[in-house]
């Protein structure tokens, strides 16, 4: 109520793009936000065309990312974006982030962060420098039931966490789509744009997110089997971890994208001494817990027993259901309130978003997990420290 | 794409309410509606404050309705209000709505309508006389899977249909809330505000239309049973109702706001000589089709599967939930296309929004409903036509 | 354990029957009952060769029921049968159950009882005198997590009983079977053979026991919509009903079996003052409990949390699902043990089995009902006492 | 009909038992098999204990099992048991199904088989020599709904199966339960009467079981991480499992005894390059088959669209729930099908029950399982032949 309104620009999601219309509505949503500047495509043309499709103003709608920070930063501050979302295939993460990072200028980034930990380091070293707000877009921590959670994992509820079963799976690269002109299919298989990851990169990162935000445990070790299904497909499609936390508990993640019926079959399980919880992206209103020697409980958002932190990230009553650009813009939101408080870059702790070194960390699960499954497949060595030597 | 961006104002929804920030963000959601004008509360000084909060224009910051509307219509065309969005309690959609409508500005209105038929007929005439674009919001037929049942029965692919079990269930009215000083709670159990109907006219009057929307069948002859079941409580806080329609099928409508446990548990069954279906509003991105003699399927939202309408309304992927927001955006949207296409008085058969009409029909069910289960409970005739002598 | 094996006859349930299987299977499937003695078809050819098929000794193997009846009273005492199972088509229950009863020989009968109210009377008073233990197989009321549902009631869990949805959808007739050949189909349908009652007697009378069973509350007056959807049936395939319970709670029962898809889909809903339950037939092992500001509990069966009754009537840990088989058992072992300790007319409040009251309170419940949905359709009182005048 | 009835005897299963009186009730469930003859314990005074109390005439209720197979064969052929079940802890699986075995009477054996491929495979080959029937009850292949998904797979609904994920948790030793004198945690976790395997061996040999009859694909290499969570249990009480099939396919197999809150929570998940299927033991009655671009269908138990295998293995009508009793009652009547025809030890693909062989396969699935998981953890080759070197 009464918050300023901050500018937002945007690099990617022009014609054919997905998640950037997501990232506009969902930025947006609370009327905290306004679009006012973009690059929305690599290619000029396609750039200035999708910004007029979006209404930009003629001078903030750029045929490129680097005009889009030249102009942004002649602007005066009260005129200037405050934030950067870029939403670009994974290969144009690092230069852009880069540059906005140094520019000063916040940065809210898709997932993966990176294509590499060497990029990561780096970016993580701006970022601190700078001391700017810089987020990584694991939306699905944005998921009020998600929350709700995490602060039942953190008060013990579940005692100590014994196995983490976390699985993502969807069906929409079952054939060899790349082939047919499908934009998203095309950069995800391709390993130039979407890095080393297939599956692992592109969901495989979610899901370890997932597990990390909702009980803070640390990955030790991995062992991973990642198949190519579609022949001539030269990334995964296909990723089954094992996996070893820092505590002793045991995990299994799952990452597949040829898993026909599959829609975007986000599931987790957590299971501890004291009780196990359950919850499933495609019906994220409810959470199921379940305590040792007493009924199951589902817990169901906008109710008043939920914990704060899931309360004050539903906009809705209870039975009105909320979704995925809900929990989109609860990203968004914490983004805001960490700019507007002016946070830098350990905003993400305070306000509850995922900040680069989330996303740097998601980088090294995906490079342990390629080391892992590539030829000699054996148990990898894979606990992240924020800076690796 | 490349629309023109139009221009709402409303009335209701500051401070206090809840629905008012529904419509807001709904009418907002894809970027071609922009909020500018409101009278928000009855209290001109509660409206003003609820304008600055959301950052409206000192100038289009209005007092009362009336100012507003004197205020708007003073302003040029292309400043104007395209339309308002009136979202007071039920007893004020009737001076609200004549006096824009008769200034020719659109006009979105909560349900139910209005109070009464004769109140529904005035303004239908007006509507008609004056052509402008005029919705109700009955939202749950915005649900993507909901216009897939329509085209399903309207194909018919359930055959014939012979029975229908609707149910509206809520619980947040099984204690007296409306003497703790909750404003909801409080106007919906006022009949001088509310209405002659309780539930079954803050609810039951959505699973009319819900009915009517999926199947296009007539309601022939009501028996009703109403209790208001808090001690105190003026208007039915459950209603059941047997229901005919005038082809012959068989009905079943409960609605109430006594039932623990019930969030807002709209849902809807419906039987044919061919099959069944069935659809949960909180549940609302599948749809479950029982053919006769073959398996059961479930028809998702985001499929190349579902019917164009169907497909018109969705905004993200299969598997990538969609809930009430976008829902209830579907219905602005479609509105908006009216509007901007100058459908006027007809645009909701059209452009699919619940229009004046449906609103009148919700107001006489909910008349005949409260007819059949007054003193002298029986079976009562209930066919509406647009012009009830 | 240790317990005697007590000695079964049977009249019905031969070649073609559907129950009779069931019936056999179920009093036998914790060993403490043998089959030793059957009238098991109304054609006495039938009835020998059935009972070839089952193994039957020839001396016990009877033609007709009124041989088996004067062949087991001419057996010394230690062989003869200790009761009889009643499985024939509802035409015969009257005098078949009669003449055992009036022999002394207890008897366990299918539903509904008998084919009017006068019959039923009349049976009280002999299963009244002669003092025998008389079943009727309600068996719906043999699962354990009814069980569970009727001791939170009674226990006051849910607060006083303000509102009872119960269904009960078939859809197997929702075409003209009865002229296919089927059995089933064509007693079913025959006013001669099932009496008054089509949906209503054959399913609509297990609701109402359910109701009955897990609430305790008596039904005060009804308001039946009754159709026979098939052309040409005589008897109703689709019953809608609105119920008024002595304590003024208001209730919902719809009976039907045209409704394509529905298999054997009774469940029952119940809210009170304090909370709200839940329970589906075909998922039978657990129950919905819905407290007011807590989160929904699910109870499953075989958990040590479930009340005594329910862990009485359970033969398998959690998770090893028990189904239909094993609640009709349940019934079964129930008579057993009032037989065994002598319990007489007033077993079924003991040994917690439907005793012939509740088939008989049943037989009113349809009679009335009839009444309601006849020609002048409306609210009919339905209050039963255990001697109508 | 009208079938032979076949003798049973019995080794274990006494009191305290679980599974015998499973057995029991499922061999005898239609009433073609009577338990006549029974050494239910390994304590002498304890079998005959509990002969008693299952009514075994006093020559029959033996103290030994040798004292039973000695008797037995004293008895003419007309009277001798026909098969024994063998019901004890894992560890007197092999000497007594060796001796019945070598003596000609046929076996119902429980799982795992023996505790080493060594014994396993001395029995096949006397299993085999002697041509007697011999049956591992793996009971959840009895479920209709689980040969439904067996037969789609067969007919190549799936396409080729990429991925199956394969998943048997339990919750009931998340404590140190083996030490509160709980006879089945006693021997479960006791490496001398269970074997090498806790968790994987108990029930990870049901789910490998489950995957190979649905499928048919034969297991080529493991990577298994086994754990024991309860302080000083010495067996696994958690394992997950990669697995890689001969045809290309990958699995995660996951069993765990530790999951709070699981009860017997079997699942599985089959996916092909046409489709995907899942199943779930704790609601057996449907499967769910997602085939491309098409609603997802439910394939539901009873129904007349079902295979032949799965109508043949189904009592009740649809809507009926079926259970654990009967799928397990159908491995038995498949067993007494092919006693009575004669079949001999190839009996198993014949008439549709888990033999010698699958039981001897489910045993090396062990030793490879944990050969992998021990100290240096690996991938290691695990694919079975019926005579491995």
């Amino acid at each position: 109520m009464g918050e300023r309104i901050l500018r937002m620009g945007m690099v990617g999601g022009g014609r054919d793009a997905f998640i950037g219309a997501v990232h506009r509505a969902a930025a947006c949503l609370d009327g905290r936000v306004a679009f006012v500047a973009g690059a929305l495509s690599a290619t000029p043309a396609k750039a200035i065309a999708s910004g007029n499709d979006l209404g930009l103003e003629d001078r903030r709608n750029y045929g490129t990312w680097a005009q889009m920070l030249e102009g942004e930063l002649a602007l005066p501050l009260e005129e200037r974006i405050d934030f950067v979302a870029i939403v670009t295939p994974n290969d144009m993460h690092f230069p852009v982030a880069e540059a906005f990072a140094k520019a000063g200028i916040h940065v809210v980034c898709d997932k993966p962060l990176v294509h590499s930990s060497v990029q990561a380091q780096s970016l993580m070293q701006i970022v601190r420098e700078v001391d700017i707000v810089f987020a990584v877009t694991y939306n699905y921590s944005g998921y009020p039931m998600v929350k709700q959670a995490r602060q039942m994992v953190g008060d013990g509820d579940l005692g100590d966490i014994r196995k983490i079963i976390v699985e993502y799976h969807q069906g929409w690269l079952a054939e060899k789509l790349e082939t047919t002109g499908q934009k998203q299919a095309q950069w995800r298989t391709d390993p130039a744009r979407a890095g080393i990851g297939g599956a692992i990169g592109d969901i495989g990162s979610h899901a370890e997110h997932l597990v990390s935000y909702v009980t803070g445990l640390e990955v030790e070790a991995i062992c991973a089997d990642l198949t190519s299904f579609v022949p001539g497909r030269r990334l995964d499609d296909d990723a089954n971890l094992l996996i070893r936390y820092t505590n002793g508990a045991r995990g299994v993640l799952c990452a597949s994208q040829v898993c026909i019926g599959s829609e975007n079959d986000l599931r987790l399980r957590v299971w501890g001494t004291k009780g196990g919880l359950e919850w499933k992206q495609e019906e994220p209103n409810h959470l199921v817990f379940k305590p040792a020697a007493a009924p199951e409980r589902i817990y169901r958002r906008g109710n008043q027993y939920v914990c704060q932190t899931a309360a004050r990230s539903t906009r809705l009553p209870s039975g009105h259901p909320e979704a995925f650009m809900e929990a989109f813009a609860n990203i968004y939101n914490a983004v805001g309130q960490a700019i507007r408080s002016g946070a830098g870059a350990d905003g993400g702790s305070t306000f509850d978003y995922p900040d680069v070194r989330d996303g740097a960390r998601g980088v090294y699960f995906i490079e342990r997990t390629i080391a892992s499954g590539a030829s000699e497949q054996k148990w990898t060595d894979a606990k992240w420290t924020s800076i690796p030597s």
